[in-house]
């Protein structure tokens, strides 16, 4: 089958297209045909070889996606081919509480990805795709919807009408945004762009801050809550925000740390900030499979369309690792799966 | 001022027009110039005198409502005269557990309540109204509002996309209906009025079911869910209700029990389907005013609009309680303050 | 290997010697040694043919046992021959939320159960034994262990120094007792033997009442708490005792609702006692993996050793239950494994 | 009648005696003879003029203190003359989540402290002493204790079994150490000194480590539990241990974060630290009174006597203040009232 390998540390030019032997599915496992993957910016770190700050063997990237099953191993009892599937991020991270066993690997980093004509995986980890979604809609929510519904509901445990502080509009910020205002949350959101902001605001934000025009954006956002702060800020790890987010987090509020966009740089903390605003920081590490259902029904009954930036064909898989380098996206960047 | 006392155990005849001597607030009170007053079931027990198969003196009834600050004592910081303000119905549940202590008492059932000209009221038990609201709108929140804020989110602690099960069209289940879908819930609701359950489709409803046409309703939740039943039934009350609403909800789900429409009889409980499907029953004491805050706050962010069936002049209060006592409302009486 | 094999609905009559073929492991099995089985009351309910009320297979019956692994399947990574283990009720519910697939079917009534000489598992069932315990002590912790567990800190979330009602002296109040005083609770018992009551408060066990004696024992727990009731009322379905343990419950608390010596009668529910008092009723199902290994690590850091009233002889295994149904025992019963 | 009053900056030369008017209540208020007040660091923060990083009027000093009630206010109705009670931290923060209003002042910092004859305190603040304790000890609980709870089971959230990680023998580590073992939880302590790790020994420390001779002390604790780590480490704020105390949490783990024995200097944070073990950092601001009453409850129910460390007499308060700045107790340091 036809796939791409990815060695890590070369960024893209260490992308290359492979042959694979078609895949067999183990007694638990399922073949996926995938229709559609989807990038994160983990994805990026991966390629330059800086991700989690140790060395990772080449293997198929990407490990967000969407597909068809096409074969499942002799147990299985959860799906049958013909279904539309996505899967969990962490496959041994079901339910509950996390545990180094249960987040010890994710696909296109530890073990083989999506970006491939076809995918194994054990069946535990797979969900039903929302009926009203394409695929590559669905491709985004693994990774980038998990983690905004765990900052958002689990980690943050936010309330209807509770406000949300989301910063740019990458894949997680919109998806956030997206799911905050179906459950009713109040959205707060920051870009540079007026552009992005205006669509934003189409997408229901109830504020927007242009933080270049507005570089002190912490003191807006104390201004646009009646000078309380927001409930939860998700902090996607941008240059200099992390203080800026604590201060605009109301007294008892939460800082949702993510992933993001300028990597995992070291930042500093006053503990002040933190013990007299009674705050909480909470590293989000994506999520479980409970938490991927929670948000598949809760997009299905709120009939969502994850926003989708672009999507290019699979030729182009490298062009769409450039695009998302390039940063100009408003939402998901979709490797389409091979026709 | 213009008042309504009402002398329970003889229904409306107990109710009568006086003048009461305009209040005059104690150092932590405001005075309240009523604008609106809504009535609940227990408006209607208080006023058959079986309200909690306990005896009560005549007092200004009903418990809710809406209008303007008019008068503040000295020690009052947290409102000025015209502030447009809502109470919480427990004055002594301001936050926290319930208890005892601060359950002990509400207005129009142990002290005088709001349907007169004024209302004298401390000041940690008021709560600013949502500004896109008018005042008949507002006076649903405090009783009704609470209590279905409370069964949804409190103790029901539901996350967005669970579904919910409302049982006909009452002020408490409308409320829950608009609450719900604004929060990104799946509503299904019986009625035994098509019209009714059109009329709440409109509103959001994602599935209606018919109980006349439909006595086992029970088993259509379960097929509008899969097989697996609602995360949370509002059980309401109704004549021999409580075994089909338990049959209704999913395993590990809960049926959360208000006061309602016939009253507080006897049911029985088999406890093999509360053990077997590891259910809960929470019995909803309405609320705190915590939790009038969190309702107003999401109310105005998801400019929510409470559905009034009718506002009766002040002068027609006691065909407000026929109104309500007929049972063919949809959605909340309100009675107007005094021009 | 040596066996019995249960045919339900002839009571004890329907218990019989039998030999099986020595089982093999699965991939993901694991074959255990028993060393120890501890019957539960739903194991008498089991042989008389009313269990859950519906019909039965024979099969080898007990759900609960501790022993040693001696043959792991090819694929099995968690335990290896030589380890001592317990394992979950349901091999299907590891963590998270019950659903009707993970509480699908338990030993000894849906599969084979521990009364024989070994016992397959799925290794995903087992947790490590707390290493201080003996066998016997160990088997009491799949069922009655858990459903103290659950009850008290999963859905009673109950913080130290809270207060717990206890009814008897079966496996699951003795065992609650021990967490309960271990965890910081008070704790208050009942039972119709000044005996077991002195040796329950040789336990530690705050406050006992003989509810021979002291019929309206309600009243006294009342008493003994201020006039406020306990936090949390563990009922196991002892006769007539329901409205009592509601009424003994404090206002915002809980009745943890389990299976019991009385079988699983209808009982009847007053509305107005859990609205008025914003009580819960909460089926306890047992519990998940996750509860197990709590309450594992739990007993290992503070060295509880489980109350075993009495342990029968492998051969004796009649006898076992038939001291079960007397129910003169205090604490669990536990059947040895073969010599 | 005999007070202390602090003039802040100038460190305990700006501690002086004075005579102020016997206090009169208010309405609503409670005068308190006080029998014993506890130092925390906070209080020599204050004295040196850098507590909060603002400046600060001269008062009557000390938040903590245990007395007896001698005269209420005309409307006070939960205490009487006679009364021994303790007063929570922060007289506005009764229950709920924690916002600016109530958190907005605390007694000895913004409103005058109980190093006197007398306090006068809004009964809203007052809670009931746990009666086994002598003011000394019961004087230890409001900031203390309080905190300690809070950071153990309010925003911590554990259960009985886990682990904690204690840094040093101040008085909320001591305390912690207590309520820990109290509750069924493993500790860990550290401190520089043998001799006081054999004091936390024996009172019920599982295990303790020298972080002199054992500078790396993170790889013990993780040694310790397996490589797992504890599940919350209650870091006081000593120089450079928050990357250890990170680093000794397990994954999933809450490092709460109390203001401590170093002041509240800045530190470095590794994002990924903290997203990649989905860990939780949260700021511990005291309390509520809700909490300081569940936190007396338990201790009486556990007959728990807080370490005090040494009781001075209220005339050598400033040595009290000396032996706190000298670092070398083990547990908390009193002064006694005006005998």
């Amino acid at each position: 089958m036809k796939a791409y390998r990815l060695t890590p540390g070369a960024g893209l030019s260490g992308l290359e297209r492979i042959d694979l032997p078609t895949p067999q599915p183990g007694p638990h496992e399922v073949v996926v045909r995938m229709r559609a993957a989807a990038l994160n910016y983990r994805d990026l770190m991966f390629a330059r070889g800086n991700y989690l700050n140790r060395g990772w063997e080449p293997l198929v990237p990407l490990g967000d996606g969407a597909g068809e099953v096409v074969a499942t191993g002799a147990a299985v009892t959860r799906f049958r081919p013909g279904d539309r599937v996505i899967h969990s991020y962490f496959p041994g991270w079901i339910d509950g509480e996390p545990d180094p066993a249960k987040t010890a690997g994710s696909f296109g980093t530890h073990f083989h990805g999506t970006l491939a004509e076809a995918f194994v995986v054990p069946e535990q980890a797979l969900v039903a795709m929302p009926a009203h979604l394409d695929y590559a809609e669905a491709a985004t929510l693994s990774c980038a919807g998990t983690t905004a519904w765990n900052a958002l509901f689990a980690a943050g445990g936010l309330q209807p009408g509770a406000s949300v502080l989301l910063l740019g509009t990458g894949g997680v910020s919109i998806l956030a945004l997206q799911i905050a205002k179906a459950a009713g949350l109040r959205a707060v959101l920051t870009s540079s762009s007026d552009d992005k902001l205006a669509r934003a605001r189409a997408l229901g934000a109830d504020a927007t801050i242009n933080y270049r025009t507005t570089p002190d954006w912490q003191h807006e956002v104390l201004r646009l809550t009646g000078g309380r702060g927001v409930d939860l800020t998700l902090e996607v790890g941008g240059e200099g925000t992390f203080a800026r987010s604590l201060a605009a987090t109301r007294l008892g509020g939460t800082v949702a740390l993510i992933g993001g966009v300028s990597g995992f740089g070291e930042t500093t903390l006053a503990p002040l900030a933190l013990i007299g605003g009674a705050k909480r920081i909470a590293g989000i590490l994506v999520g479980s499979r409970a938490m991927l259902e929670a948000l598949a029904r809760f997009v299905e009954v709120n009939r969502i369309r994850p926003v989708v930036d672009r999507v290019f064909a699979f030729d182009a898989a490298a062009e769409a690792y450039a695009h998302l380098e390039a940063g100009r996206h408003f939402g998901k960047v979709v490797v389409q799966g091979v026709e």
